[in-house]
């Protein structure tokens, strides 16, 4: 039987894999992948303003919350989730986190790995997650890491969409039909009661890019996700 | 039976189809694509200064010896070739070759479009056939354009790479695997005894695209071609 | 009493101009300015698929009915319209409506100045709209161009939201608050027939940026245009 | 009575701000703001040359010098003055120091903030304090850290001129017209006797950006100072 | 005896050579070159405000005004010049003019080429300018144009600076030192009666690109012209 | 007699200046200049992939093998080499090594320095040692460190060719002729038994830059090295 194959996704916080990935995460867990979300920071500071203004909120409930609430959008998205807890606003990482998600790149030897946008001027933790991600699969290809383990391959790294995608340089190149997962990502969105005022806004933008997808495309395509490359496609394919 | 599929190629002069895109010709014509070059120029001025060093030399004999060397690079690449004789250095396209151009966009119907960079210092004819080779695409998208015909759907464009990329602002976004039909693409080079001090040249382009095309995906590729794209991938697969 | 002021938009196609600026026409006219549009050509042609379906459409009827519409959607927003037929599909301007242009920039001394984005792969109608606008602009300036009457200022430009923006290279760089005339603009969008398909589009495009005026300013703003300016913004303020 | 309104001015060193802001400053200064100037670092390393050029000078007298130096800038300028005193040529920044910049963002709640260009081949403080200027207000807006404060909004960030703005990739979206208060600024610029070469460098800039602001606005304007947008501008105003 | 050395200036408007590259121009010429500019139009329209103003103006004699200020300016900074009369605002060259100017870089061989940015916003007639300067070049170096002739090498090509340089995205990548020269370029500019508002402006922008040369080279450097390259620096040198 | 002239090269790695810079300094050493080259770390993880495949292999050992390749290339190439061993995959510069690299500048007084791109995608270790080289020379500047010791002056920095140019933002902007030291270069190559793989595609990026130079420049040039450059030329010759 084929070794069942792996995707990873490095969410600065603990909601963002929803929002930006959550459709090529249901699809691929749909088909048959171990796709598995590694969460630097539960976002207990800067994205949980409803929870702080509850009456006697401390910071371990907080995370406790934001850890449940992720727990159950990445059930529903059918992924594994992990949480390294590396703190927000700001988020800080050190080199012992950086080779802890190094051994997940070994674990797991993803085929691709989805991150945030490069820039990010609305939020430092997200270009940060960013480079982490990048700077874990580059350490986890050295033959002198580790010498023992067997070293990762070249799997393609996938940007998803932030918030404000031009005042982050980001731009779409890959537009992904997440139609057939749509009612899962849109389910795993309403878990996260804390952040209530983005389900309508991140519908939106699957629409947007749905609409976008069919016009580069000729298909009817009702939702899309988008992400930019980091590297190019190596393909035998051009249609 | 189904339809044969179409890919077209737009090349400025009559050579530059083969050191820029003559893997991919090669490559789709054995899949059983019909492949279509249409070179908007012999290349009679910019790129014959072998020929016009023979005493005697006169502007046809060129053009009908260009238009020979690239008829027969086209059959070894197992490709029609087309010639609308704009001038050269400079090329110049009015409306008429404009709307001939749409005629062959609607005729083909291709499933993708090759064609040349966006910006070239060295060589104004060919960012002019790019926008030629877009501006005919939009065209044979309207509905208004000759109401009575099928209008084009979206192929993708593939921009091929120029001579000097980086000094034309050109970035290999697509690594095409080309080896399988490498022998092809050096014999269809191997025509244009005009331009022998190009040979060299791009088999080390192809070289050195293949290691490219290795290091970024952990496969063994030897030839291969690079290529940026102008619109977003729609897709289905990260991977 | 002081002579009433005036704003340009210069539309490529004859609908454009409802999609990416009505909000700001509308506002303006709203506070009493004379807002005039520019349509350099009706989109018989590109933008016109519906009618063109119907059985024995003649290009005259299609521009009738282009004509019809984008004049009952700028009676909506409050907006004057003038046609200038360059054609569509593909827009020419010749020299002689690139003067008729400057006339009307001589004669409207127009505060600000509305117009496409700089770039568009979809649509080659629209940077030659920009090209057209802005040259006419500097022409309107020179004191040697009819030198008997008065130049013109130098009014900002600003550029209106394409259909794909990173496609474009187009970025918000100004988020105009359209609230309160958003009504307005929706009844506009609503007499273009033959694009039905994107009256929901434009609608989350307006949404999409009302979120981001938001965020961008901590007031509460629901619908809002995008532009991105030409010019250095020249001001005593910064807040 | 109105409580009166604050801007704050991240500067690496404890000249900067009076090349690069001291208009913004003297300006807003007059109107009845309180102006707010934290220096990361007193430039006693990098900016000093003359200082250290004298005999038997320490680091607390060349800091005590140009604390004094920047105090009676500040005087001139009608600003407030803070000294962080991170270092200087390197310029480091702790997280505790990132915190104390985020007490005096939520103590002053700033409408606007001025800082140093995004990118300075010549000088890697400059970005460094940019970086920490927009973590730190980053940091403020979350309802999580502190949650017993007033959370930030969204100010707007400007960056100032660098010095040779072509290589800082820096361009000038907003003019100011700092012409009334010129003499002020002027004034300020000549309490730094260590960097006497720059006074007339730093004039000839304002007189060329005035020439600037008059050619891009049809105003007649003496004295400018350049400004970069780090977020779009939010507004109801085109004009 | 060597032949003379020749530089090749292409200028859209009579002035232009004046204020951008008086230094270079009369550098070379003092050590023995033979420079030639080509103007492809008086400016007789766009920058001859002043003489606009004069009773009874007409265009043929803002043109020979303007010719003979250009041909004085010439004189002094020691350079040939060719007037092309092409018009102004618009500037439009058509194919004969191109390959009259082809026929000037035949005969001249230069070893290098002056012109201006590739973007203006402010002035259309400069980019256009640089196109027809560029393609030019590229068609004297085709073999198959006058192939009588003999072709032209690779001279580099140098863009001047514009008039708001990160307005045009200019960046100065050479600086050339014309301190020596200072003198004649300053009276050139004086000739330039028209235009008299720009002598202050053009003498602070080499004064500033002065202190720029000296802080990018440890040199004293009081007069500086700042040049753009189109093509790499071919060298034997670093340093 | 003249005091022998300094260049330095900062390398990432401890091969990294042999494939990039090799020509350069191979050239300057013959012409009697002193050439130093600082390895931040020995690539003892990320580029020892044949090393670690030998049984019993330790770290120790390895760091010893890539000092003794590295050591013999550089006395083929003629320069000085010095080791700072600061780890590999990922390096890691603390403030002290820094000053350490800042007391090389005072010490050497190098009139150009070269080192890597700003960007790599592929490798985090080469902007970072680009940062670090850049950081260092600018402290090397600053009067008040160290004030005993004479300053720095402005040396020119040229960053040499990364592995996969366009994917990280490089442009060739100076391309040196190596020819006639190209065997030295080559033998260099040879020592790097563990990176035979690249001994080829760096002789092909040698002859394909070789070719651009001919073109660029009208010379025959077999070998050549591309470097982009930081700041601009500051020269009195534009030919």
């Amino acid at each position: 039987m084929d070794r069942q194959k792996n995707g990873l996704v490095v969410s600065a916080h603990s909601a963002d894999f929803v929002w930006r990935a959550g459709g090529a995460i249901a699809l691929y867990a749909k088909r048959g992948w171990k796709m598995t979300v590694v969460c630097l920071s539960f976002g207990e500071r800067g994205e949980s303003a409803k929870l702080w203004k509850q009456p006697g909120m401390t910071l371990e409930r907080v995370k406790a919350d934001r850890r449940d609430e992720a727990r159950l959008a990445a059930d529903i998205l059918g992924a594994d989730i992990r949480f390294m807890d590396c703190g927000d606003y700001p988020l800080r990482v050190s080199d012992e986190a950086l080779f802890e998600l190094v051994d997940v790149y070994r674990e797991l030897q993803p085929e691709f790995v989805l991150t945030h946008s490069q820039k990010d001027p609305y939020n430092f933790d997200h270009p940060l997650a960013t480079h982490v991600a990048q700077e874990a699969r580059v350490i986890a290809q050295a033959h002198g890491h580790h010498p023992e383990q067997a070293v990762l391959g070249a799997p393609p790294v996938f940007l998803f969409e932030p918030h404000q995608p031009e005042q982050c340089e980001w731009k779409p190149e890959v537009l992904l039909d997440i139609s057939e997962v749509w009612d899962q990502k849109r389910r795993a969105f309403e878990t996260m009661a804390a952040q209530e005022h983005l389900w309508e806004y991140y519908t939106r933008v699957a629409l947007q890019r749905g609409v976008q997808a069919s016009r580069n495309s000729n298909l009817k395509i009702k939702y899309a996700e988008g992400y930019q490359r980091v590297f190019p496609q190596v393909t035998g394919e051009l249609a």
